[in-house]
């Protein structure tokens, strides 16, 4: 915030150097997280906030890890799509929506979709996994008629210019996968529930791609908990969120190489960039290897299956704790495990991965 | 009942060809559960109950996920050991208590006697895994003084014997693994959770090894639900105890090569046998491969770590759907996800198996 910053504040989205736009903090607040746990109750799953000994012997806190990766189709992403779809069923039953995503908010899309009887449309690449392929058209054959799963070559094809040019054709609303207001407080209701269950935190971990969760769940802890530490957690390689929040202007990554899927994305979004300079406390990185090894003491340990892009909340604790144990040690700390949607053939790298081989 | 029985009882335990001896039915009732419940509350967790869409696409049933492998030490065995050690915490704590076991009864009993104070001795082979060795030492190290793992050579020495000769000489009690009324009690406490939580099931599946786990979960079917149908599934590898259950006297096995270590169990125990004649609808085995992708079909669709043995009950399932769909179709059917204490490494192996390879 005291960082060299542009006067004038360049087009946001994706323009680097650009400044948190503060009057759409209004846009995201605990209300609409409030408004969002009633709109997708019994739709999601309240997902148990489980315990871990091992965590907390390793970590000397007390950690209680809130489970979405227990969530429908395995990831906090159908928390958003549900709500933001139910927050306009109507018109969207009648128009139609078109989303486009190679991961969770896809399926997450789609099954909303099926659930609220309403049309949809998914652009995925021809390279997707055929089990993301498969369950996404499993959804869709329970939904209106005119959805569809559309494929495009991503060698020859933006699957940005695709899916607007459908979504104009058929006049279908985009659902994009964090840089909505209603997709933001979707994702905060984890983070309610957690509250809910726990009573009192001293630190929330929360992984952070296009900022979409972090943003939802520290807009519930700024309100129900006000001395609760936020803590945002990133791959070193995919640090744009943590030089964003240093540098107070928004810094940008181009496809990072990290095996945290989810985190790739380039850039915070208009809404959650200015909620993650506002509501969240700290930012920090991990390694690849820490974010491995996180992932395998998940399985290992609390017998959760979490992807990779899953374990960075859990990642960043476990660093905290051996970088600074007085930082973690006896407080009450919630850890937002994201996802589970592991590609099984994956796991001996993984293993070898946090082995450091 | 009706197969060709010897009538004279032979002694129990283990002795093939032995009758179920009744008179030890009023051992285990539906109130010894509801007293276990009580006891360990606090203690052992209260497991989620999970929905899993894709299960109930491909059986057509609507099927609860009981997920022991989230219990404490990653197993349901912590209800009966904790239950065991909890009703006779007084005595125990001045005479200590001797377990022998590879596996999660080990673990389980250590940690109860850490948290009950309780002196322990955990017998184990030298070739169990490090980290089940490493698990066990850190419960003791939170044990009173005497506590300690003593560890033998499976090739040299039997740990029955050994076990024994240590209880005499040091006046500890063993607590044997499944053939004790108070541990049988404590395992039926998970089904007893499952009940409250669901209101009415139609079936409830349960893996065997000795039949704790069945026996204690039967004992609460028959009080809250005597329409329900409780199926014991076996690995036909290890069929000891669908033939037992077939011919009304004992059937054993030694030492079966299925990868469900939990299920190696050679014969149901003097107070198993009569509780699964009695209280148990039937029995049914599935293949090593069923058993594979059962578990596999665990990890990938519903993000639960589980070991072979944890996947029986979900086998059993998976396979009367697909043996006999109207048998399942549209019914309310409980699984008991037994345990999670997967050795990651083994994946590979599992996967392949599963696919038939």
């Amino acid at each position: 915030m005291t960082s060299p910053a542009p006067t004038t504040s360049p087009a946001h989205p994706g323009v680097e150097g650009s400044r948190p736009d503060r009057t759409l903090l209004d846009a995201v607040t605990f209300e609409h997280v409030r408004a969002a746990a009633k709109r997708i109750a019994g739709m999601a799953r309240r997902t148990p906030a489980m315990t871990c000994r091992a965590i907390d012997e390793r970590t000397g806190a007390r950690a209680l890890l809130k489970c979405e990766n227990l969530q429908r189709v395995g990831a906090f992403k159908f928390r958003g799509a549900a709500n933001a779809l139910a927050a306009r069923r109507e018109t969207l039953q009648k128009t139609g929506v078109l989303a486009y995503s190679s991961g969770n908010h896809a399926q997450a899309v789609a099954l909303a979709a099926a659930l609220l009887r309403i049309p949809a449309v998914i652009v995925m690449p021809t390279n997707a996994p055929a089990v993301k392929l498969a369950a996404t058209r499993g959804y869709l054959a329970q939904a209106p008629a005119g959805s569809e799963v559309v494929r495009y070559d991503p060698k020859t094809t933006k699957r940005e210019e695709l899916g607007a040019r459908i979504a104009a054709e058929r006049g279908m609303e985009v659902v994009p996968p964090y840089d909505h207001p209603d997709v933001i407080a979707g994702q905060g209701t984890a983070a309610l529930e957690l509250f809910e269950h726990a009573g009192e935190l001293d630190a929330l971990y929360v992984c952070v791609g296009g900022g979409g969760l972090l943003s939802g769940c520290a807009t519930v802890a700024r309100a129900l908990a006000p001395e609760c530490e936020v803590i945002g957690v990133e791959p070193a390689l995919a640090d744009d969120a943590t030089r964003s929040k240093a540098d107070g202007v928004l810094r940008t990554v181009d496809n990072p190489p990290t095996i945290a899927d989810g985190a790739r994305t380039p850039y915070l979004g208009r809404f959650t960039f200015p909620i993650v300079m506002e509501r969240v406390d700290r930012m920090r990185t991990v390694t690849e290897q820490q974010l491995a090894e996180a992932a395998v003491f998940a399985m290992q340990r609390a017998k959760l299956v979490v992807e990779p892009t899953g374990a960075l909340a859990l990642a960043g604790l476990l660093a905290d704790a051996a970088e600074r144990p007085e930082r973690v040690r006896g407080r009450r700390v919630g850890v937002l495990i994201s996802g589970g949607n592991l590609d099984l053939e994956m796991l001996p790298t993984l293993l070898e991965l946090a082995r450091g081989a």
